[in-house]
């Protein structure tokens, strides 16, 4: 496809089109769970879609680790990507913009608009780096429900997200009862296992060990680019699966370097684990890597309560979890384990396991299917 | 159990209790698959057992990635630990030492005692470095043959192995057939996947990128030792499960850490892999860590072939490929392919399936159904 089919594709009918972020200011002090605060914050956002005039068709899309508020449409005729989530987000599409007024929140900590480790301290001048407050995933939520206050909301229809986001969503449930009125979360967990903090344990050496890193005090468009290519290229592995990678690549060598003995690059897997690191450190920033990894692994629903049953108690909305069969990441098992306890305390949630060979990856994937999913449960029940 | 007890448990009964590592210099020049020749090699191997007078109860133990030679016994009574697959090797053991001469040995590109990447280039008077060839798990064999040569062997028992090591035993199976009466490859694969390719290339990245990698050209002792560390503990995660880590750590905290926020080790599962990487730096040259990854990625035992099944034409070898369900890196479906392809071309073929939770590590743990599965293959068949 051409760069004026490609582009004509993204502003056709179907499509949200040419979308602008906003930037909402919270100028009250935010107390982080940790107890330390900071004295205002930034979220940027974007919004498609309009709000009816009872006020209730909104759904917020919460994004995963390396995601961002752009999901659907996009800022300029030149964009050769859509947001991130367009094939599920536009009129007519499974979450569909000509019904609901589709939210999509930066997430306080990041690095792409919203107050993080990398903004500048209003009290010393200075950027945060690592004096920027540990962030948990609640804490995400409670910046999140600022901006919704803000926009004058009481009554959110759906909250919708995938791995990190999905996090989210289940704390937004257990947080904001009486808002929440439906929960969508994908490719998720209720509690961070092991085998993840590890993985994220290994991304965080590798930035912090890298030379650059300085102790976090790196200037802007400096820092641990080699050790946060690496911790990508790394993390990139566990989004996919064994089966998607082997039809995706198999064993092809790239063009040239089918009989070479080297230590180049010689596959084609290899080649596309590199472009994955190089694009990710020119948009992504090290501190908040190591922030949002930590706060996936102090993630657990149970920690504060007795059992994840107990956890789940204030949940009014309606749930449908999405597990995908090839996630290992998330694996089906422990998004199933959040319905289970859901319905040992009588509540209204239903699991779909989804059988696709993308891994974790697989929420974001086009698949009619899953479309089909979403836009069912995301119908309005008859009274 | 205090030290004293530890020593005496492993040179009771039972045992092979103290044993002595052997160097093997071989004096004709070696070319590898590569195309280049070293001038001689040396391999560093361990025996137990004793051989019998119709010299044909031999039995050839190929190591995995990170292991040795040193696969029983210990080497001084201060040992606290015994060599790698000392459950599985010792007099009435699953391969029985009393029946056995056991031959372990060090792979050629190795670097511990072998001739590999840290040797010294006898033409040049220096280390090979990266002047050293590329290796192939076939070179690793034929440089292998050279030593079963020497010991006067014309026919091996069985050739046991697991992970890379199970990828020599393929190998010896088709390229000396009426030597190799039996084979036992465990937890390993006919060719290296994409998933596990793209693991060994961050790895190599980590490593490759470190500043005291120094192109390859690092002293004795120093090294990338930062990237080795790194790729030691992603690898780790790999050997291991979902499963085995939730059950072996969970989400416990280090003690006294329990409600800390901050980037330092937090997380038993963190302790753990940082201790396995630090370990790993220690005892592990980082240039063979790349030329065994690469020998790995290369390895596809059909790429000679159309078929792998005509790959598997020469085998006279009676053969057991053992997988376990919770191996990720080489998933069952991998070593069911071997069995498949082989019983395609009529030979004599087995697939056994364990159950067991510890990822690809589990060849590697004490497992009674193990044991009597390798020692019911050993056994002689009635005539």
């Amino acid at each position: 496809m051409n760069d004026a089919a490609s582009t004509s594709f993204h502003t056709g009918a179907g499509e949200v089109g040419l979308v602008e972020y906003k930037d909402f200011l919270s100028e009250e002090p935010f107390t982080f769970e940790c107890g330390q605060s900071i004295p205002s914050f930034q979220l940027r956002y974007e919004t498609y879609g309009r709000l009816n005039q009872a006020r209730n068709n909104a759904i917020l899309i919460c994004h995963a680790l390396s995601g961002d508020h752009h999901c659907a449409g996009i800022h300029t005729l030149e964009d050769r990507k859509p947001g991130w989530w367009n094939n599920m987000i536009g009129p007519g599409k499974a979450i569909d913009t000509s019904r609901f007024f589709v939210i999509s929140s930066n997430c306080l900590g990041g690095c792409q608009g919203s107050t993080g480790p990398a903004s500048i301290n209003p009290v010393t001048g200075k950027q945060y780096n690592l004096d920027f407050p540990f962030i948990t995933i609640r804490d995400m939520v409670l910046a999140q429900k600022r901006l919704v206050d803000h926009l004058g909301l009481t009554e959110l229809y759906a909250v919708v997200g995938g791995s990190m986001g999905g996090m989210q969503v289940l704390q937004w449930a257990i947080e904001f009862p009486e808002m929440v009125k439906r929960i969508l979360p994908m490719a998720t967990t209720a509690r961070q296992g092991p085998q993840t903090i590890a993985f994220n344990e290994v991304g965080r050496r590798a930035i912090m060990q890298d030379p650059e890193w300085q102790g976090g005090d790196y200037d802007d468009g400096e820092g641990p680019r080699v050790g946060l290519g690496i911790a990508r290229m790394m993390a990139h592995i566990t989004y996919l699966s064994d089966k998607g990678m082997d039809r995706k690549f198999g064993r092809r060598r790239r063009k040239g370097s089918e009989n070479d003995f080297s230590l180049d690059v010689a596959f084609e897997v290899e080649s596309y684990l590199r472009y994955q690191g190089q694009s990710f450190i020119n948009r992504f920033d090290a501190n908040t890597y190591l922030y949002f990894t930590r706060a996936l692994d102090y993630f657990d629903l149970g920690d504060q309560t007795d059992t994840l049953e107990e956890a789940f108690e204030p949940v009014r909305a309606k749930t449908l979890v999405v597990g995908f069969t090839s996630d290992w990441l998330f694996p089906p098992e422990q998004n199933r384990e959040i319905v289970r306890s859901m319905l040992r305390v009588g509540k209204n949630a239903s699991y779909v396991e989804v059988g696709m060979d993308f891994g974790h990856d697989s929420f974001l994937v086009d698949s009619p299917f899953l479309y089909e999913l979403v836009r069912a449960f995301l119908r309005k029940e008859p009274k």
